[in-house]
């Protein structure tokens, strides 16, 4: 066997010890607080069958799967006259039956679809799991990264998407990011639309309101007529690209533009609802914004549009979601609503790092080490080193009765707070010299009593 | 976009709350002893380069290798000569650069020696993780299941194997498993080939000692004369085949069999070592016994091997492990050597599930749910619900005004115990009453009140 010069696949991560314990500091948050809600786990394969992965992201998002090659003689099985350059998106899909999940909704909904007769709905799940993309690396684009996916299937009720906003507050209030909440109705896009008679034009519309602070009306109404608008439909979107103020005032002026469009006042009408619901929580740390530039999805979402941007960190959104109507049509079940966020724990990490909020409770696992002066003296330190850790708290034991030095600059680089040391002294004299290896303060203490000194100390 | 019937790849499993909550009272329990050993969390990517994991498994393992499809014009690449049937193997290495890993243990390697220059030694890892095997699927044999490794490396000392023995006895103690504990050593088994002058019928002496109790002496002989061993040979091993008593008394007539053998008295040694050390932890639940027929993983482990079975349940080893002492040179850091051990979360499972062993309070998540009469008694109700969370209770809100008997049946499958109910009359006292879910009794509790009422009942 030759030697091979470690390295992993580009675009894929190792994760040490510091970064699992932030990172799981970030998923037990999320978790715990999806839990608080109702909201139960479950956990899907992480290869599908590529009939259920292809077709749902576009052919973009095909072509982004990471499939599997089947097992055994799968060339065997290829059409000879197949074989041969330029074929291989053909070929592919001869050879390969699986692929990796692409993200957690598709599989979520073959879940729902699947089980839909032991299922009690409405359905709260979430799903915190990795998921794989053949994207092109880049500074924070991954080809594995995890998502945090909570939905809640079988419901219309608005009462959901209010649910949805305390969860994203309580959060991030407990990951100690400061965030801002934007919030959109695809159906008050959907009337304004209709209301200018440029339904093509959703995306254009959306651009342009998102570029108005930044470049000015005039130029935002050239870009527009760029677009393919016509002068009458720019003059109409006028109050719309200008809406300003706060949430009830800008409500309030769409109420009035979008008076003729009863799916614009559908939406009116359902964010009013939510922000009555907002309301009655009582003060949040996020703030919630109205934001009609907000699109993401927007041949997939019905309903509620949700992005979460972090105040104190130039990233891109990191929590976003919305209501759609007909996710699990495609595998067969119709009409079934639901709604969820997705939170991007990367992008989370990223920003914990920069703003220096992670806990430093974090930084160490391990309170307690045994210095090893040979077999017998760490025989008479085990039954304590036992007891230390029935109290709860984490001990390890030097494994090599190593020089001193050693030992002190393993424990010192692995930040761990006592050291315990028994030598032939203490053995004779029934006892074990504890150090505190912050102040160097160093106590001599029974063999009995080393369980209520250290906790003591800690 | 055609209908897709939902279905799973082979071998692979959905997870449904009511799994999850249990899998992760496995692993969370796992997770806690191990960190209070000072072991630390690692994780590495699912997927590895092909060479990192090819013949590394022997030929059958890279078999069951996972392979993943290079994107783009993967088929252009290669020799056209090449493309035809009956050359599978071949093709796959030209079309994949990328494999899921197999087990925890070569990325554990590539981990070590990847990042050298930057670990602690001896350094202590865990690893919970996913693996992937194209294993025929069959009862309890899956092509994705979850590992739970705990190793340490860069170090020889026993010490390690002695903890490693109380993990083990700490995780099954916490998941209430009865099990006992089979520990034998390479060094022994060598030395015991060495002495009969077969050293290559190592494997046919450890089944023949397995067989013993079942088939007895005669039996044994036959089938050890059938693979090949001469009566000399056969009459050498009669002690060690028969051998009998307490750890002790095993050691003691191993010793004087095998004085001859300097790696037998080697391995003799050690294992005197780690009893002696195993005797100061004090009384353990596990119980512990020398087995000379135990030889997992024979060309691969060095010293101590371990393997766990539960007494309870009729099913196969559900932890094991041993002493590996190179490890990592496959990948150019030679002469470190290491022991771990790999817990069998499936199997747990299985165990757990049929001895009826996980705790009840596992079974339901949400412990109140606000029962729905509208959007303005919910809003009434959200402040409530918020102030019972913030005291760590999960709730719910049902989302839809839907009629009572389809909350209570929605209530009832979920086994919520309180249904906190505000209609009309509720809103006007500024009371809320609660259903005890349960017991069926039914208070009304003043709105100030709900947090410290409900605390009080949980």
């Amino acid at each position: 066997m030759a030697k091979t010069k470690p390295s992993i696949p580009k675009g894929t991560r190792d994760f040490g010890p510091e970064q699992m314990v932030r990172r799981n500091f970030i998923f037990d948050t999320i978790r715990n607080v999806f839990g608080k809600y109702g909201y139960m786990p479950i956990e899907t394969p992480a290869m599908e069958n590529l009939t259920t992965l292809l077709g749902k992201y576009g052919e973009e998002g095909d072509k982004l799967l990471f499939k599997i090659l089947n097992s055994g003689d799968f060339i065997d099985k290829v059409d000879p006259t197949l074989l041969k350059p330029g074929n291989s998106n053909a070929i592919s899909l001869e050879i390969c039956e699986k692929g990796l999940r692409y993200d957690l909704t598709v599989p979520f909904a073959r879940f729902v679809v699947q089980y839909q007769n032991e299922i009690v709905f409405p359905f709260k799940r979430y799903q915190i799991q990795p998921v794989w993309r053949a994207d092109r690396p880049q500074k924070g684009r991954y080809r594995e990264f995890y998502q945090c996916d909570v939905d809640v299937i079988g419901s219309n009720s608005l009462t959901n998407e209010a649910e949805l906003v305390l969860i994203i507050n309580e959060v991030f209030e407990k990951l100690n990011i400061r965030t801002l909440l934007k919030l959109n109705n695809r159906k008050i896009l959907s009337g304004i639309a209709d209301f200018i008679g440029h339904a093509d034009k959703l995306i254009d519309i959306t651009i342009a309101i998102d570029k108005i602070e930044k470049i000015g009306i005039e130029a935002v109404n050239a870009e527009l007529r760029e677009r393919g608008l016509d002068d009458v439909a720019i003059g109409k979107l006028q109050p719309i690209i200008q809406l300003q103020g706060s949430n009830e005032e800008k409500l309030a002026i769409l109420k009035e533009v979008l008076s003729t469009s009863p799916i614009g006042m559908k939406g009116i009408e359902e964010m009013e609802e939510l922000f009555r619901y907002i309301g009655a929580w009582g003060n949040l740390s996020t703030t919630v914004e109205l934001d009609l530039s907000l699109a993401r999805g927007l041949n997939y979402y019905t309903g509620a549009i949700f992005e979460v941007k972090a105040l104190d960190a130039e990233i891109g959104s990191i929590c976003g979601g919305g209501r759609y109507d007909d996710l699990t049509g495609i595998f067969g079940l119709e009409n079934v609503s639901g709604v969820g966020v997705s939170f991007g724990a990367d992008r989370i990490y990223d920003v914990m790092l920069q703003l220096n909020l992670f806990p430093d409770s974090l930084s160490s696992t391990t309170q307690v080490m045994f210095a090893n002066f040979g077999p017998q003296e760490i025989a008479y330190c085990m039954p304590a080193a036992r007891k230390i850790r029935e109290a709860g708290v984490s001990v390890e034991i030097y494994p090599d009765p190593a020089k001193v030095k050693k030992q002190f600059e393993y424990a010192n680089r692995r930040k761990i707070k006592f050291m315990v040391i028994a030598g032939e002294s203490e053995l004779q004299a029934k006892q074990l010299s504890v150090k505190n290896m912050e102040t160097g303060v160093q106590e001599t203490i029974t063999f009995e009593n080393i369980v209520e000194y250290i906790k003591s100390k800690l």
